[in-house]
């Protein structure tokens, strides 16, 4: 394959100023690092355009308000949504238990039940529970398939009529598998179960389009597409949220308030009572203007590019175990035979690579994997063969002190 | 009296980037512009020093770690808390619908009392108004006292054994008058009952020890304290946090996730699920530091000076009617005679002077001062004589132009 600008790695080191140089920063599953243009507007809006939104007569808030309400057109676009279906909330966690609360606590009864599966985030389990154990519904979990995905046959087979909701990783966070989304809304819809998808490592390794996938809820954060901390999405069908209850008291989310009785504004605002984290918002506007600038295809290309490269590379390292499936998003989770993850990830951080060892918010999986943990290398636009080497070698200098 | 250091007025205006000559920004009880260190904090956490908190094992994440738990403990030195009992959240109105939830949620039964006052924010109102629905509780309202304070002798009188909860701003966001929250916290707990106090407005214009107020549950946001947007402090007794249940599932609030059974981490770990806001934290810290540095005597000095000057050169004008008493915290409200408090906004901003016009999400205050709306306008370390003058200025002109 010839390389055009389209097939070219990409190398955007330089727009992170804080990846310092001979740094591997591999962790961008927990968190990326932020570009400048990122940077850049979170400072502006702290140093130059501060004001509240909403609320202000003067010009300096109304070109506030002006400036969130047009990140939220932003996003939906990015998504393939309307812009009154984009909440804004602290980050995708927040955006599971919105759903958990306001949809589920009111649409779900005893006998009820939510299907989840194995490879779920805690983020995307313990919500679940908590209105389970509420409204008497029951958590039925569907299987991996042997290489690590989530099993859409066997959930073909497990839906039944009493399913109400369907929540799912989109791409785990512990071994990258991508869910066929369509198709789990396929299956969900046939039952009569509404979809949501947990988009937290997707969004930021592939064009996602809500309306494409045919989902209900989706949900991400914006620190793991580059934006700042604090702030998330949640996307719903406009006719559901329409449907659902208020989530938190206060200013903003009301139409009137009195002592006898209070009325509530229309979605979005009826969920976003409060102040909201506008330089957050803004932040995740330009965030969002990055990846799009790079194509979302471009990123997932260059991702993938590296998890066959480190995929290689370690599968060719004897006591090296790998996990997920090959053609895994932007993550590989790997464990060295007889070292504790901690170690490897101990180790490889005196050699200047940063991955993350533990169980990942992911438990269960784990114990299904039949380890306590693992260690995860996981990848982004800032990444380079460079940082897979460094990887690599600090694997092999993992095995020889421990071999 | 003569001028020293401490009496001296406050100058600080250079240190806020965003304030350009020539501007009169009385808006800072919606939101407070930021200083230097703390847009610096921010920039530093974002280009320098990123990382993710608590989960990862290498070098720069265990540092941010550990400025993020400093940034814990310093916020309660701040306002004389200990550091376990210090809740990351959004803002106020975010801890206070996490109090609603998770304490009176589940201490409240039917027949139940809580206690609030007229001049309560929209975020002290709406959250117990859900909750009480919910439990089946009831909701009381102490009037204020003519000169716009909430009436302590009204609220002795009103207390029984059936109210659970007291919660009360502890300056008014609309008047600016000061709760005399020794005197509520004895008066409540003469009954049995837990005081949370709304810092919102309290915490950037005066000195706050929880443990000398002796009150249960304390909440400020920190974007009015010259911090950045999206975080806020909930602060409670840690015997109260300890036996209540979590308030949103995700990472970080659990103990052992499995489909069986899930164990949750002790406060505060428990109602903070997700990945924080990291860099806001980072930012707070920072604002802390800057008005502990200023003082926060000195700071009320100077917002109680320009208090008086406001309110004596208003109350001259013949059309103007001020609300709230006049020893009121660093907030004027006003009306101008036959002007729609917009209108008042509309042409103040003309002339450079950016202050609200509305109802603050105080609807049922405005419904007892019998106004749609006011005019307020709000003081902080970077105003001086020469806003005042500007803010005068503009009234006369409103009278002006609609005599």
């Amino acid at each position: 394959m010839s390389v055009t600008a389209e097939t070219r790695p990409l190398d955007l080191l330089a727009d992170f100023p804080a990846i310092p140089e001979g740094w591997a920063y591999l962790d961008t599953a927990a968190t990326a690092q932020k570009p400048r243009p990122v940077i850049d507007a979170i400072h502006r809006g702290y140093a130059e355009t501060y004001a509240t939104v909403h609320r202000g007569v003067y010009q300096r808030s109304a070109d506030m308000t002006y400036a969130f309400e047009a990140a939220r057109e932003r996003v939906a676009r990015f998504i393939g949504g309307k812009s009154e279906e984009i909440v804004f909330v602290r980050g995708a966690t927040e955006g599971i238990n919105l759903v958990a609360q306001c949809w589920a606590g009111t649409h779900l009864k005893a006998g009820d039940r939510i299907l989840l599966s194995t490879l779920e985030h805690h983020s995307n389990i313990v919500p679940w529970q908590m209105v389970a154990e509420r409204v008497g519904a029951q958590i039925d979990v569907v299987p991996l398939t042997a290489d690590h995905r989530i099993d859409l046959h066997a959930m073909e087979v497990m839906l039944t009529d009493r399913h109400k909701l369907v929540a799912l990783a989109h791409v785990s966070n512990v071994l990258g598998s991508t869910l066929d989304a369509r198709r789990a809304a396929e299956l969900a819809h046939a039952v009569g179960a509404k979809l949501l998808l947990d988009g937290c490592q997707a969004v930021p390794r592939m064009a996602v389009d809500v309306a494409a996938l045919g989902c209900d809820f989706y949900v991400f954060s914006g620190h793991k597409l580059y934006g700042p901390t604090g702030i998330g999405v949640l996307w719903g069908r406009y006719d559901l949220l329409d449907a659902m209850p208020p989530y938190q008291g206060g200013g903003s989310m009301i139409d009137r308030v009195t002592f006898a009785r209070t009325t509530y504004a229309p979605p979005p605002g009826r969920f976003e009572a409060g102040t909201p984290h506008i330089v957050g918002v803004l932040g995740l506007h330009a965030a969002v203007d990055y990846v799009d600038g790079i194509s979302l295809d471009r990123i997932h290309a260059h991702e993938a590019a590296l998890v066959r490269e480190a995929r290689t590379a370690l599968a060719a390292i004897n006591s090296v175990r790998l996990f997920g499936p090959d053609d895994s998003a932007g993550i590989v989770s790997f464990a060295v035979e007889g070292v504790h993850p901690h170690d490897v990830a101990t180790i490889l951080d005196e050699g200047q690579v940063a991955i993350r060892a533990g169980h990942h918010c992911a438990q269960p999986l784990m114990d299904h994997l039949g380890v306590p943990a693992t260690a995860r290398a996981s990848f982004a636009v800032y990444n380079g063969l460079r940082d897979i080497e460094a990887l690599v070698q600090g694997v092999e200098r993992v095995t020889r002190i421990f071999g």
